[in-house]
């Protein structure tokens, strides 16, 4: 495992428990490798050339800006690598092996709560049919949603994640935001969030928009600028959004006619 | 029960369900009237005038543009009168009784999925001590989670679960356009969705912002914006929100501290 971050963390922990031998963990920090090698039970190591070359797979989890250095320093000639970057291409690995691939499960992750793998998708990418067997394997027995798709095909996938992820984690970072600074307490809306995330695996988004916007309630979105009036930026903010969703609005009326 | 659209169907079911005797539903369209009457066992009508006066209390759930309309023909003395709106002020309901108050349910309803009121917060305002007490009991029955705001701090809440509720659902919405544009299938992201929705009820979602804009990742960013050069329109929404995350980036950092 090359990498001691939040996903080594988590895919090493899920391949540990399901009896995969995590043989060595590398990190620049030897710190943050000892303290993922101890909870794999396994040697760690910050320095590259210390490496085994005895690993049947070589899991490279760490930053997208880090994995073209990382790449050019690293060699293991024809062992199978493998990276976990929803945006870096399989390409990136060329010059550490002939044997390459990219396993990326599509989560948010942290290492103060390591997930159970079964329904994370995970995305496998390989350079040949012998490569993306071995993948599929290994990832089968984590997780029940394993899927092909080309590095293209993943930065798609990463750059809808970011939409449905970090912006949506925004949303509530800027709700909490106005409901603090009324001296209103943020769990106000758990069940709400919880139910908003729930309703889209019965129902198309698109079809289930709701809220002033869809259905150009001027008299509500006036009176939602109003409130927001000691805080432009995020007055702005609720203006693009709403008018976004506006423009948008034919389509949402097509997909509930549907 | 005043109205028969989603809140109507929700509330008067949790009150049903709780051994509440609903007398009468009235809506304007007799048939959505009939339909939640049918549930209710109870009169429907769509006649203002047929309007039963031996209720022990009234709940208007209307939308906000038709609540002032109907309190400027509706006359019920001194009976108890409610309104739901997380956006109407109490006051609005003046013309129709000597007696009213709001209850306010947080949550997104629909008609076909008939929720359990027992997490759900309920809001409440009336304008007597005694009012509130009466309120205090009923939505007691059906909620844990029962609390008193004013008018001006509902529509703070309401403002944030615009944030938390239909800008998230429109930030599903354009995950899944780019999702399907590229022939992928939105069920990948139900994980990712459901987990960043959860993360937030153990920690402040600001200090568990991700993704590129966060952590300055430009070349992330970058690439996002080519796969969305056809989209001119998502396009900017993603600069928008990129920018919005990094103006707000050093409070992130404060957070993340404490």
């Amino acid at each position: 495992m090359i990498g001691a971050g939040n996903i080594a963390f988590n895919l090493g922990n899920a391949l540990y428990r399901k009896g995969f031998q995590i043989v060595q963990v590398y990190n620049r920090s030897i710190f943050s490798a000892e303290e993922l090698a101890f909870k794999l039970r396994c040697e760690a190591t910050n320095n590259l050339n210390d490496i085994r070359k005895d690993a049947d797979l070589y899991i490279i989890a760490v930053s997208d800006s880090a994995l073209p250095l990382l790449a050019n320093e690293l060699n293991l000639d024809s062992k199978l690598v493998v990276h976990t970057s929803g945006t870096s291409s399989m390409d990136v690995l060329h010059p550490i092996s002939s044997n390459i691939g990219v396993f990326y499960p599509l989560q948010t992750f942290t290492k103060d709560k390591l997930l159970k793998f079964k329904q994370i998708p995970i995305l496998l990418e390989a350079n040949s049919t012998e490569n993306e067997d071995i993948l599929l394997e290994i990832a089968g027995t984590i997780s029940n949603d394993v899927r092909f798709h080309t590095s293209e095909e993943r930065r798609i996938a990463h750059l809808a994640a970011v939409f449905a992820c970090n912006f949506t984690n925004y949303m509530y970072a800027v709700a909490e935001s106005i409901l603090e600074e009324n001296g209103m307490e943020f769990n106000l809306l758990y069940p709400l969030i919880r139910r908003t995330a729930k309703k889209i695996k019965r129902n198309d988004p698109r079809s289930i928009q709701t809220g002033p916007a869809v259905r150009n309630d001027q008299i509500t979105i006036e009176k939602h600028l109003q409130l927001l009036n000691n805080n432009p930026e995020i007055k702005e903010l609720y203006k693009i959004l709403s008018n976004s969703i506006q423009e948008h609005s034919l389509e949402f009326n097509i997909k509930k006619k549907l």
